[in-house]
């Protein structure tokens, strides 16, 4: 039965991650949320909050597991014999950018494939940035987040 | 393990439709590929001929029927107790129309899960009106659909 | 004070309407829903069954008359006096069409302005066409029009 | 010197086809602007109509000449040597279109190059579909076709 | 009668937001031209700048004033009263950014409504960034800024 | 016979900017491939290096000559003398930048023309950056790259 990975920066993890990530575990026997060790980017969360956080919010969910990756997210998926890879789509934009990668990480490792789930339309307007954004002018995200990533993102932004 | 659905209309079945069922047929423990019965649109083959070539096309699958339905597809997939739709997708355009339908099947059957797969790079212009379009103005559809194809379509435009 | 016209086909009202309908009324003094006499496109409501329901539906808001146009949209607008078009967008495909509209409209008549708001997330999947092909499949199309329209819809279909 | 092709219906011709026509005929040594016998779309000028509009509308341009073809547009291209196929865009929606038969096109005739030009800002809103609906409502078409196209299309429609 | 709010950076300020602050100024009792104080992004212009050119170019506009935020832009429109927030729209891109933020914003403020103006097709291409990048490069930014706007910009990239 | 340009960073050449220019080169009857100097972006590959990979690559098409500029690209066009700016289109994303440009370009200089040319399939999903990141991860970027800066970009990310 398949394994699934779904990757993401997760900085800091929103309703609409969660969203996705049930959802893959009723599909598939196994999945696994790979939080990406990109050092380019400033991150507001470290990798260790990012993985606990997650840890937390995904408790209840009996076939989930929380891992890390460095290097090509194609490359980690081979390793951990992951089957499929699930992004959440949300708007045009994502989606050019996530064919391209879909098409690259074929070529790389063809066995892998890439499934993509549409975000419910509750959360389409939902983003890390747009989270964090709204946290620090000020702005209330009860509903955005699970409700201990809004006590940690006010402590973060304070 | 889950049971997927791959519908369309399948008039007649391409060599990018084929791509997507069997990429689903190696995720899935089950597909049924779902030929609609959709009286409002003029088709080239009867519905018997277009499952009939699905069946011969798809024959080296084990784990891939061909079904057909009247109706609404979720309530197929219901019906059938499929976990997962499968859908192809090419092009932005596909993608907002098929959002609209995932987020309205989601509405009415939640338990069941819209994913989608990119159609590989070399099948990103094909569809089943280009192919018939091809064949009637006396172009050359070799590559584009499986041979059994290519002939049926040769004996019903001549 | 500007009054404002919403126009479309309303074959039939559904809810993503009328949140269009309800926020216009807001933002201008008077809002007329125009409905178009369009003989081209077969319609399942009359034009006078049409106007009845959008009369039932709309008349807990003071400020919002209903009546029906014939020919260019924008000829009519000018006619009434209305200062403002209001659209509602719900996705890529829909904005490029009502830019050309709007980019046309504006060159006919450019004392008139068309304005645009964004349908809400819970109706970002709803047209009338797929409120029509839901009910004529049996669908329940409870939530994606008011009641009455509910009722009406299923007698029709029957 | 390449020579190249526009193709399209032309039904009737617009300013925005004359300025694609136009801007081709600086680039390419000769451009023949192909009128498509398309006996399925249901026109309002005939063919021999189409082709005469064109043919006032082209005068003053030394290298175009006005054809018609049946068929596949590409074995077209090729039966007249053609090195290229030029086509305006305008949005998006075209885009992709455009991309499918370019792709398409390449596959068939990989010596035939397909090229695109952005219609100007000021006809981004312009389509023979569009000319014919302001026109049989009774609008003002000055300045979105030639003048002789105005006249025709005011007789045809009257 | 309602008060409504442009917000932008207005880095300079561009003939494309001259024609949006205008029409929006048509329709709207009264308008407050809302610059944002963004201490992330570097400017080229200081907010005190911004807002002198703006007055100086909107200063034929009796029901407008130029006001500055921070924080949620939300925040300010429901503080001074706003009952929208008007914002213009070039491009699907700009499309897909707005229709997450009004989203958004009806989420925080929902009786704050956001409208749409298409901005008009001359202006299509024009941003506060590219105007930038031409000056800087040695173009000519004839008509694509107010004249005063101009001086100012060749003054700082000299 | 008209000249053009293949503008770009090529930081590195990939195969996809190889195809169009090949393909570009068929069309014209000379091109130049204009390699930006953006002190702005910090590039992986020095202009000299960019510059030499390209006359490498390109050395067996007799009608093509690498060229480097600094400012405007439209300004360096009309200074050699071009008739054409040619630019490889993969997706809605691309295209609207592009369409934004040339609309700019052709203002500035109305004799110059940009011309479109879609990627090839196998190419849509392929640029400079994601073939960076593939290295930098240790990826393979064989049939992604020549032959030559495979190794080069190999050597720089050692």
């Amino acid at each position: 039965m398949p394994t699934a990975i779904v990757p993401g920066s997760f900085d800091p993890v929103t309703n609409g991650h969660l969203d996705i990530i049930q959802r893959a575990s009723e599909l598939f026997s196994h999945v696994t949320v790979a939080v990406a060790r990109n050092s380019a980017k400033t991150a507001l969360f470290t990798i260790e909050e990012r993985v606990e956080l997650l840890q937390e919010v995904c408790s209840h969910l009996q076939n989930v597991s929380i891992g890390t990756f460095e290097g090509l997210l194609v490359e980690y998926a081979a390793e951990v014999n992951a089957k499929a890879i699930v992004r959440g789509l949300r708007a045009v934009s994502d989606f050019e950018y996530e064919l391209q990668m879909a098409l690259m990480n074929r070529r790389l490792h063809p066995e892998i494939e890439t499934t993509f789930m549409m975000t419910g339309a509750e959360y389409s307007y939902l983003s890390s940035s747009i989270v964090k954004e709204i946290a620090r002018l000020g702005g209330n995200v009860e509903g955005l987040v699970p409700d201990i990533v809004r006590q940690r993102l006010q402590d973060k932004v304070a």
